[in-house]
C-alpha cells in the first residue's frame, strides 16, 4: 500500500499529465473539470467587467506553492471608472488532512470519512467580491468550490460542493433585488424546485452580522456540504449558477453605474462598507479558515475588503430616509420572488 | 442557603447602598473602589483630551441594564481638531456564571473556581482607544479591568486583574516609543522589577496580527489573570499604571499634533487604520467576547474602530521609506528601554 504522502504526489502528477495535454475532456476526473470551469469563468468575468469599467484593468497574480501542490490566480481591479475594487480569485490545492483534521471534520461537519491516517485532499474554487464606485450600484459576492478526499488510486472517497452568490446594495432598488434572485431561482429550478427556497434561506442565515442583527445584504443563494445528489448533477448545477453570475450582475451594474449621486450617499456607502468589513472579518468562515491556515496568501483572502470604510459611533439613518429603508430590509429579510410558480 | 440568584441581588443591593452615600471609603469592597477609580480616571482623561483638542467634545452615553445589574458610561469624541475619533468606556456588570461558564473558565483559563451551580460575578473596567488626526501622532489604547466571582455573602471567592496600555504609531518616532515604555516601566518598577519585562513581552505577544506576522504597534504593557500577589497590591499597581496614561500619551500628542503632513502620509495612515481594524475584529479577545455576549452594547465595543480605514491589494511601502521603517519595527519588536537599571 502506498504511503498517503506518495499517493498525494502520484495523484498530483497524473492530474498534471492530463492538464499538460492542454485541454480537459469530459472523461477527465471531476476535480479537473471543476478546475477548468472556475478558471474559465474567472477569465470571462474579468473580461466582461473590464469592458464595462472602461478604464480599470485586472492585475493578475499567479502564485504557486509547489511543495504543497497549491496554485492560485488572483485578479484585482482597483480604482477603475465603475469599480472601486473588484477581486476574482481561483485556487487549486492538493494537500493532506492530518488524522487530527479528519477527526475534526467528522466532529464539526459530521463527515463520515472512511479513512485512516493522513489522507490526500483536493480543493478548487472561485471567489469574487466587487465593490462598485457609484453608491447606487451594489456590491456583489460569489463563491463556488469543490472539495474531495481522495483514495490512494485518485478516485474520490468523499466530496462535496459549496457556494452561492449574494448582493449587497448601499441603496435598495427592489427591481434589482428581484432580478438578482429571479436569475438564480431560474437556474436552480432547472434542477430541483426545492433548491432555491432552501438556498435562499441558508443565504440569509449565513450572511448575517449577528452582533447587529442585520443581514450583510439582500441575500441570494448559499449552499455547503452539498453531496446528496450525484456529483455530476451537482456539478451541472454549479456550472449553471456560475454562468449566471454575469447576467445576474452586469444588468444591474449597467443600470446603476452612471446614476447621479451626492456626497451624502458616498458617506452612507462608507458606513455600509464598514459593515461589510465586520461581516468578513468577524463572521465569514472562509476568511477565518483562510487566515488560520499556515502559509495562507493573506492578500488573496483579504482582497474581498473594500478600498475604504467608515465607522461612526451611534450612527443612525434618519427615519423615513432611503438609508433607513435599506436597514429595514436588512433587519427583516424579504422573499424577493414568489416561491410557487 | 440563599439561591445564587438572590445572592447576586443581595450583593448588588448592599453595594448600591454603599454607593448611595456618595463616596467610597477605603474600607469599601475592592470592587467598589476599582469602579470608583475607573470612573474617576475616565473623567480625568476625557477632560484633559478635550482641553488638548480645543474643539471636540466627548458625547457621554450612560446605559443601564437593570435586569442584569449592568451599567456603562461610553464617551466618544469624533472629528475634533486633534482627535479623529477617541472613545473612553467604563462598565460595571453584576451577573451570573452558569455552571457551563464555570466549567469553561476552569478549562480555558485553568481557573480553580470552588463553586457549585450558578454563581454571581462582578466585573468593572475602563477601556479606551484614541485615533489622532495627524499621521505623526500615534493611536493609543488602554484597558484595565477587575473580575470577581463572589461568595453568597459578597466576599470574593476568586478574582483577577487584567489590562495594559499600548501605542500604535503611523510613523515611528523612536523617542516617543522610548518615552511611552519608560513611563510604564517606572510605574511597574515601583512594585516589582520583574513586572515590566514580562508585561512588555506579553504585550508584543498579544497585539499581533498573526496573519500578517506583524505587531499592531510598538507595544507597551499587557497582563491578564493577575492574582499572584495580594489584591490590594495589584490594585495599587493598576492605579499607578492607570494614572500614568495621561503623562504617557499627552506629551507625545502635544509634540506631534501640529506637525506638518502630506496627503501621502494620510494615505499611509489609512492603510495602518485598516490593520488596526483587522486586529480588533479578527484577534482581539475582548472584542470577540463582547460581540458574542447576548445583549452586548455593540456601539461601545466597536467604538475602538477608527473613523476611516483603507485596504489596497498588495500594498508595499517603498524600500528605505519611513513607511518601511515602521513596518520593520512591527515585524521585529524592539526593546525600547534597558531592562537593567
Amino acid at each position: 500500500m502506498p504511503s498517503p504522502l506518495s499517493s498525494k504526489y502520484t495523484i498530483f502528477q497524473s492530474d498534471s499529465a492530463i492538464r499538460a495535454k492542454g485541454y480537459i475532456t469530459d472523461d477527465a476526473p471531476l476535480r479537473l473539470r471543476m478546475e477548468s470551469f472556475v478558471k474559465n469563468l474567472q477569465n470571462r468575468i474579468c473580461a466582461d467587467i473590464e469592458a464595462i469599467d472602461g478604464k480599470g484593468k485586472f492585475t493578475r497574480s499567479v502564485w504557486e506553492r509547489p511543495e504543497f501542490g497549491g496554485e492560485g490566480i488572483t485578479c484585482v481591479l482597483s480604482e477603475g471608472n465603475v469599480m472601486e475594487k473588484a477581486g476574482v480569485a481561483v485556487s487549486v490545492i492538493y494537500s493532506e488532512l492530518s488524522p487530527e483534521a479528519v477527526r475534526q471534520m467528522r466532529e464539526d461537519r459530521g463527515k463520515d470519512i472512511n479513512v485512516e491516517g493522513t489522507v490526500p485532499f483536493f480543493v478548487t474554487g472561485i471567489s469574487l467580491v466587487m465593490h462598485a464606485k457609484n453608491p447606487n450600484a451594489p456590491t456583489v459576492h460569489l463563491n463556488y468550490r469543490y472539495f474531495e478526499v481522495m483514495n490512494p488510486d485518485g478516485t474520490p472517497n468523499i466530496w462535496w460542493f459549496g457556494g452561492g452568490a449574494d448582493l449587497t446594495p448601499v441603496y435598495l432598488f427592489e427591481e434589482d433585488a428581484i432580478a438578482f434572485h429571479q436569475t438564480y431561482k431560474e437556474g436552480c429550478d432547472k434542477f430541483d424546485k426545492s433548491y432555491y427556497p432552501k438556498m435562499k434561506k441558508d443565504c440569509d442565515k449565513y450572511f448575517l452580522n449577528i452582533h447587529r442583527g442585520e443581514s450583510r445584504g439582500i441575500g441570494g443563494i448559499f449552499f455547503d456540504d452539498f453531496n446528496s445528489k450525484p456529483a455530476e448533477e451537482i456539478f451541472s448545477l454549479v456550472k449553471e449558477l456560475g454562468n449566471r453570475f454575469l447576467p445576474s450582475y452586469t444588468g444591474i451594474l449597467n443600470k446603476r453605474k452612471d446614476m447621479e449621486y451626492t456626497e451624502d450617499m458616498v458617506h452612507w456607502q462608507q458606513i455600509r462598507r464598514g459593515r461589510y468589513v465586520e461581516f468578513n472579518l468577524i463572521w465569514d468562515r472562509g476568511t477565518k479558515f483562510g487566515l488560520a491556515t499556515p502559509c495562507a496568501r493573506v492578500e488573496s483572502i483579504l482582497m474581498t475588503l473594500p478600498l475604504t470604510a467608515r465607522w461612526e459611533y451611534m450612527y443612525e439613518p434618519k427615519a423615513g430616509s432611503r438609508e433607513a429603508a435599506l436597514e429595514e430590509v436588512l433587519k427583516n429579510p424579504r422573499d424577493w420572488v414568489l416561491l410557487e410558480n
